[in-house]
């Protein structure tokens, strides 16, 4: 049995609000930074997990994705898989 | 003037508790994925912005993560710039 490492990102879909973001976006100014364009604030999970293959590492990483990690309604996820 | 997109990573740092992390991983078995050994949720978060050079751009973005994006005493933040 292997282990593997996943990283998930999941994002607000581009056309969800983020309210949080436009707030730090404003403090930025605050601080004296201002070129900036546009700040999104996304959630990253980091998972080390057992298994055989990676496809059954997909396998459990998209049920999990779907399941419990994201709100698919308004959320889009994305993950990388490293073997260890 | 260039536009450069900016990645950053936040995490809570390996010494401090991470209860939600903790949670989502008993979830998950429940679940049925049983592999899991760890979990760990952190923040992304996604920046468009102007400048002239990459330097003046991580100058900038060191300033907003230990005075905004993190909580230095308990996380620790990475960053990957891209040109646009």
């Amino acid at each position: 049995m292997d282990q593997f490492e996943v990283q998930v990102f999941i994002r607000l879909r581009p056309s969800v609000l983020d309210p949080a973001g436009e707030a730090i976006k404003s403090a930025s100014s605050k601080l004296g930074v201002e070129g900036i364009k546009s700040l999104r604030i996304g959630k990253m999970i980091e998972v080390k997990i057992d298994g055989n293959k990676e496809d059954e590492i997909k396998e459990q990483i998209d049920l999990l994705c779907n399941r419990l990690f994201a709100n698919t309604v308004i959320e889009d996820y994305e993950y990388s898989i490293k073997k260890l």
